[in-house]
């Protein structure tokens, strides 16, 4: 199977796989089809815009029997001709125990009935489960998906299916939150030669909203496999979680919610779940809640109820898809994943632990210290005394955030400090050399670059010929900005929201500051001793002599001479 | 005019305005009709669910003639059943600073067209006005506005337009910055009877992210104007602003900004505006975003382009109306403005200084300090060292806000202390009365209230008999909570993110803190002296022997045995 990374922002990738029926553009919602009693049509979803579908294989062998499934073929038993993905059954494992089929049969099957993506019979780990029970699910799992890929080979059409009906063979990585075996299996599946890889049954954390475990498990998986195998989640499509996970590496991720949801009243929206009863307005305008009152669709027959808030949810994964696309395009995925955690206090722990390390790695007031969020008690998790580090994802954010970018990026706080093209700005500024013995720091000037704000060159007319002060801006956020590379992105492109900002939050602030000193041996700073912000990082000078610059900060703070830049267009 | 008041979060209001057109819920969208160039049909308009919209009077006049006009009506030229509003082409003085008409004859011109609801000749300020031309300004508006009403009420149908086809006259509250002009002028208007208010010209503070100002003004002029009386917002209708202004009380407001912006490629989403080349996958699933690729829009001919993007614009309007309405109905309108204003640094710079005081009341660090936010500088704005106090909003915030309701209320971080729900618990602890001498303090519990937790069973027998202890648990941004009160909303009926939470930001906390310890003689406090958060606190307590209650905290991290309340359906 072909997949070519078109784009990326923070580990996200906008990418193409191609198979046998049609290219697939990553990210990619699944939907999950019943091979058998699906109530809205495969086709209908394809037109929904859709390109790819799973569908289980173990139903349709129970349904229809080996011989007739494979005789027909998948595309033309669920009656899609876009790309099917095809389960093996796990799921039946987690919930049943017992299949009544063996691995090999299994993927003799899946190959017999022409699926696009088939998956190995796999035996979830699921959430909870105790370590030594589920490193033996792993190794079951590890040696049926060994079996299965051999089966194929020598069948002729491998993991490297070719796009000519071939099938693509995915590794299923199983250990829940044991992440040393989510790790293990994943580079086992990786050394089988799997092209694709599966992370197993995150259903059971997003129950229990464990989000900052299941965001903790992609990415343990992600760090374990090469960037350009794309990595599919089993069960993960709720508009809640889909930004994260896709931030985090996700290309593809299925799941049956928006009929399940549906069966029970449930209707998805962005922020979460809400049962019809609870909606007054429809917070959307999908072809269904453009076409009735919540009222009406309250009233319907059942089945007919059912479909159309199925429809719905489907209109709202793909909406929430689509606008995660729309901002890696845009380059602020970090800013919708930032906003999109406010949804719901879970989503935002599990993002604030992830992506902005210093908020976590701080001692926790102890009202809001448990480490193990949790509504199910498990004998593996850490205690709430010695919490396990995060896997360091903010270098898997480094290489795929491009450092130059076309939008303004937009700073809120504290917790942008850690947004990887404000830490390659800090990264520049800490290697930063000079030979000048004084060094003025003042506040960041509305005009961007600095060098061309009146601040900066009145500043200068003030010491006017004197070549040995290195002239410096600053942001709370951004940290210190010297004059020569004001004008490298961010530093010239970039929105600060003007709201106070805690200098015992700005960590980032404080490495640079002391890098800065260090690297370049400042005989005097000059700064405004009104300017309570850069005081508290003055008191860390030692050796240096203190010059007030009367009137800078406020100076600065009066200048209005010129429009925030590169937000023409963001704003109104 | 018949005003309904149904229901009601922070000051926004669901109302129900009686017409002699039919029935308006509140908040509404007004779309601005042209009345000869109209490309899109008043009756589409109709169609996608607006129910009021507003054509210029000036301009039906100038193209129909008065005789043809007053006899077709205003209904019949522009093809709409619904309700009308009419602008008497102040937009027009803004704009040409002519208008060639006088007060008087327009008044009876709008009377004449038979307007379900119509504006007098005002002159609007706009924004950057010096304060002596915006005095005489509002002095005209205000002397015209008397005349239209008195010229109204001897024809018979006054202010008090009796839902049967007689007009509602709307008194246009002007001054712009000026807060002062704008206070004035919304009273003398309520004064001479004028049955609704509209707030002039907030367009151009708009075009220059006066965010902050644009949301003093609406605070300025609801606070000068009695509940029951509906405010009309000018010229205001972006998605990115329309959560903000409802949520301070606007309950109508129009603008052309769809097809204005559509005729220049320019695309409405949730956070902004782009350009349709901006586009790459549309983050919208409305009739047109599900029709068509970004693709497809860009190469169609000229008017069905611009005539597609504006009915997108139109249903991204109607959306967030919805969204907001349907927040306020759930009683979450608090987190959905906090979650929004991350859309843009100007909106959470207003949202910031405006509904959380304690983060702007702090002293600014200085590159983040000005005050008069702004691309246009005018004599008017006030000096960055003397802020001017914004107008405090958290009374009318706590009016407006039940305080008991269905849906736990989730908090973020110490911006949430500034919550209605929550400062209202605060005060309850703050007048809390006890004999006992001794106060033990533990984190708060998972399960809710706390005195049905383990934590305090626990806690309990380890004191067994003794009634001398007052039990209580905390939260950083709830404050303390005696277990008695731990059932009240929403000491019972929250969800805490469990991040670290700056002591220093919880001035709310600190107040209740002091209080709690003045009010009541206890002579010994026992607490986790391992708490951090705590700690921080317990250094205020003079005279106050501090007992060391060993892994109360890390006790209380520990417990997982019940799930976060009323989540179920918020989460996944």
């Amino acid at each position: 199977m072909q997949f070519e990374i078109k784009r990326t922002d923070l580990a996200a990738r906008i990418g193409r796989m191609q198979t046998g029926h049609g290219t697939v553009e990553t990210p990619a919602y699944v939907p999950v089809i019943h091979p058998a009693k699906q109530t809205i049509p495969a086709s209908r979803i394809k037109e929904m815009g859709f390109d790819i579908v799973i569908t289980n294989a173990y139903i349709t062998r129970n349904t229809y029997g080996h011989d007739e499934a494979v005789r027909r073929g998948i595309h033309d038993i669920i009656k899609y001709d876009g790309a099917i993905m095809t389960d093996s059954g796990g799921y039946q494992v987690l919930e049943y125990g017992k299949v009544g089929v063996t691995p090999p049969e299994m993927a003799e099957f899946e190959r017999g009935i022409r699926t696009d993506f088939a998956i190995p019979l796999d035996k979830p780990t699921g959430f909870g489960m105790r370590r030594d029970a589920a490193e033996a699910y792993v190794r079951d799992t590890l040696r049926v998906s060994r079996e299965a890929l051999r089966a194929a080979e020598s069948a002729g059409n491998g993991s490297g299916g070719d796009g000519d009906g071939g099938q693509t063979w995915i590794g299923p990585i199983q250990g829940g939150e044991h992440r040393d075996l989510v790790a293990r299996s994943a580079k086992s599946l990786v050394r089988m030669g799997f092209e694709m890889l599966a992370l197993g049954s995150p259903v059971e954390f997003m129950e229990s909203y464990e989000y900052r475990l299941l965001a903790e498990m992609i990415a343990t998986a992600k760090r374990s496999m090469p960037h350009g195998i794309p990595l599919h989640l089993f069960g993960a499509g709720h508009p809640l979680t889909i930004p994260l996970a896709v931030a985090l590496g996700c290309d593809t991720f299925d799941s049956a919610s928006y009929i399940l949801y549906a069966r029970q009243d449930r209707y998805m929206t962005e922020d979460g779940t809400r049962t019809l009863d609870e909606i007054e307005y429809f917070p959307c305008c999908c072809a269904v809640c453009s076409r009735y009152e919540p009222g009406e669709l309250r009233l319907m027959p059942r089945e007919q109820k059912v479909n159309n808030i199925a429809v719905h949810n489907l209109y709202a994964i793909k909406l929430e898809v689509d606008r995660t696309k729309q901002a890696v395009a845009e380059g602020r995925l970090w800013e919708y994943v930032m906003k999109k955690s406010r949804a719901h206090p879970r989503l935002y722990e599990a993002v604030t632990h992830l992506m902005t390390p210093s908020s976590s790695s701080l001692p926790l007031s102890s009202s809001s210290s448990s480490p193990s969020s949790s509504s199910t008690s498990t004998s593996s998790q850490p205690s709430p005394s010695t919490p396990a580090p995060p896997p360091d994802i903010s270098g898997m954010f480094r290489a795929g955030t491009p450092q130059y970018k076309q939008k303004a990026a937009f700073l809120y706080g504290a917790e942008d400090q850690h947004r990887p093209e404000v830490a390659a700005y800090h990264d520049i500024v800490r290697k930063f050399r000079t030979r000048k013995s004084i060094v003025a720091i003042t506040p960041e000037s509305h005009t961007k670059p600095g060098y061309m704000s009146r601040e900066y060159r009145e500043l200068y007319k003030r010491r006017g010929d004197d070549d040995d002060v290195q002239f410096c801006q600053y942001s709370p956020i951004l940290g210190i900005i010297p004059i020569e590379v004001s004008d490298i992105y961010p530093a010239a492109h970039h929105e600060q929201a003007r709201v106070r900002v805690d200098p015992a939050a700005c960590t980032e602030f404080a490495k640079t500051w002391d890098a800065f000193f260090e690297n370049n041996g400042f005989a005097e700073v000059w700064y405004d001793k009104n300017d309570a912000f850069l005081g508290h990082f003055a008191k860390r000078l030692k050796g240096v002599k203190k010059h007030n610059l009367r009137g800078a900060a406020t100076a600065a703070a009066r200048r209005t001479d010129t429009a925030p830049r590169g937000t023409t267009v963001q704003s109104k």
